[in-house]
């Protein structure tokens, strides 16, 4: 299907407005809209901004109003066709009169879809597919999550241009930079939970929360189940439960989950989730599935080469963010533990998304090279 | 000083045109050379090409004829003084009768000097220092060279994301890419020696030539002492002379240079190098002072996370190219070995000087943060 330039331009844009919502729609998904009148011209633009709030097609028809009759529609991902907190898009397609609804990607949760086939029931042209590479590349944490039901995870790492995280002595204050480390704190206030293995609480006791200093005189602990917009979830990887309680990620700044093993007997006062046991760890396939359950979209995994190699080795890191400084180590811990590679051929291949200077750095962000749903 | 805009834009040309030099003009410096009439119109360009050719103002003043007289020249290194296989372009420049002379970065070699001095003596107009900065990286390998009396070296080293060179089992091929690995052999051919320890010999037996298949055909061991333009020497560091005699590295493809402790009885037929000790290996100062009194001026370090890590060590790395393929292996030998860091204060800065994707791979180009002269 050869693709009109026009319907490509209008979809380019509709996939920069979607890009807005990142970090806030969760557990929905980022969705952009572009409503054209008869004539061609642009008279209504949108995005979903928060979970509960308007979806990207209703902004853009509200701004477009009585002018987007026979008009056009461009929306990333398939309009809903069923009334959650809102109505259905397709409704207020239709409603509007709108000619003709050009989709990027189709709507993979069973509950949402068939808006393209009820847009086309009532006589809208529908066309698909278009631009459907953006549209996914935007929404790739949500389409994680909502095709293969677990949270989408990125890896993040710092390390020297020879892969090491700290020097002998395990001493690492700072390898990278200043704006590379402000550029985490992005990415993690992004994230719908910050992961780290019991290795680095015992060796580091950090916060995980997105800012380091965040949430001073807050008080009482939030409920897991109370999860709001903007709130990072903290898990633990700690199969023995060995979590001191006064680690400072049990403290009150922000809610926190304690992944054990299911067999484990311990007397920890935290939320725990128990799992079942895998290679050594635990079932890392089953701590984001019951995070996903938990509308845990993205993880953020960071801290600990022994947890990263895992997640490698069972195949479920969607997206590898690395910070490189400028510097050599020659020994000292690597970044990465062992992933499950004896030999050359069994590499964990990945490909480079981004290529960019981040202050005196390099930032990396690479993607496995064939995915998703490569954890077969 | 303030530089007048022309200045620096007629200087940028002339390193430009020095950069056409790279790799053809050792034992001799990279130099470029532009030439204005009086009205400040160009008349003449020109670079060094090969030791023994036209000097690069001698090439920009045959160019400009008589136009350049009353004119100026712009000249990437202080035109030399003496008579070597040319005649002085200090000469060339008053014969010409240019009014004024700009140069970039002084020469350091007490041969040559003197050139800046004699113009204007003889009432030349003399500027130094504009556009020192790009000057002296267009010529860094010579300068390094010329400064210190040692061969510059290169260490180029292909990784994962993670710093490995190869799996588990020692397998590795092939972790980066065609396109990198062409990249690879433009810069070996570029260098005057490609330098490997007996390590990478023994596990890989590799030819160490500068294109894979090169000199097919050729016969006869090509003698040490008459390395011409383009012949890249090997050089196998080999404290205790373990080279096989059947090593490709002795073969007849190009000239080779076997390092070896100088209390070490071999019956190895080759050049040998005898070098005095030092921690466990040898002294490389030692090793890059015989190459540079061999009239080597660029090295090219590959294979050998040990002997790579010698050299970190020991401060003797003026540029880091590093070939990162989009992949992780989380387990296999590192691309670094120990590099006399025990703590994280000690770790070896460098700066980036470029990021650049190449084919699926991204190569980044790095310098000691602090340098020359940084071994002290």
């Amino acid at each position: 299907m050869e693709i009109p330039e026009q319907d490509a331009a209008h979809m380019a844009r509709a996939v920069e407005l979607a890009g807005h919502g990142h970090g806030t729609t969760t557990p929905n998904p980022v969705v952009g809209c572009v409503v054209l009148d008869a004539a061609g011209q642009v008279v209504g633009e949108g995005f979903h901004a928060y979970a509960g709030g308007p979806h990207a097609e209703v902004v853009a028809l509200a701004q477009a109003g009585e002018r987007a009759r026979g008009g056009t529609a461009y929306v990333t991902l398939e309009p809903c066709d069923h009334t959650g907190r809102t109505g259905p898009c397709s409704r207020a397609l239709l409603d509007a009169g709108v000619a003709r609804v050009v989709i990027a990607v189709s709507d993979p949760n069973p509950k949402a879809a068939g808006g393209a086939a009820r847009l086309r029931d009532h006589g809208v042209a529908v066309t698909s597919g278009v631009l459907a590479g953006a549209a996914e590349r935007v929404n790739e944490e949500w389409l994680t999550y909502a095709r293969l039901r677990r949270s989408h995870v990125t890896w993040k790492f710092a390390a020297t241009l020879d892969g090491r995280s700290a020097a002998e002595d395990g001493t690492s204050q700072w390898i990278t930079s200043p704006e590379a480390r402000a550029d985490v704190h992005r990415l993690r206030a992004a994230s719908d939970a910050i992961v780290a293995g019991i290795g680095t609480v015992l060796a580091d006791d950090p916060h995980l929360t997105a800012r380091p200093n965040a949430a001073q005189g807050h008080s009482g602990v939030p409920s897991i189940d109370s999860v709001s917009r903007g709130e990072t979830v903290r898990v633990v990887v700690d199969p023995e439960g060995r979590t001191p309680q006064s680690a400072r990620v049990l403290d009150d700044h922000a809610p926190t989950l304690v992944a054990v093993a299911e067999d484990v007997e311990t007397e920890l006062k935290a939320d725990l989730l128990r799992l079942p046991r895998h290679a050594g760890g635990l079932d890392l396939h089953a701590l984001l599935r019951e995070l996903a359950a938990r509308e845990i979209v993205s993880v953020f995994l960071e801290g600990g080469p022994t947890l990263a190699g895992a997640f490698i080795g069972q195949g479920l890191v969607d997206r590898v963010v690395a910070y490189l400084a400028p510097a050599v180590l020659g020994s000292g811990p690597a970044a990465l533990g062992a992933a499950g590679v004896r030999t050359i051929g069994e590499i964990h291949r990945l490909t480079f998304d981004e290529i960019s200077p981040i202050g005196p750095d390099v930032r990396l962000i690479a993607r496995p090279a064939i995915q998703p749903g490569r954890e077969t």
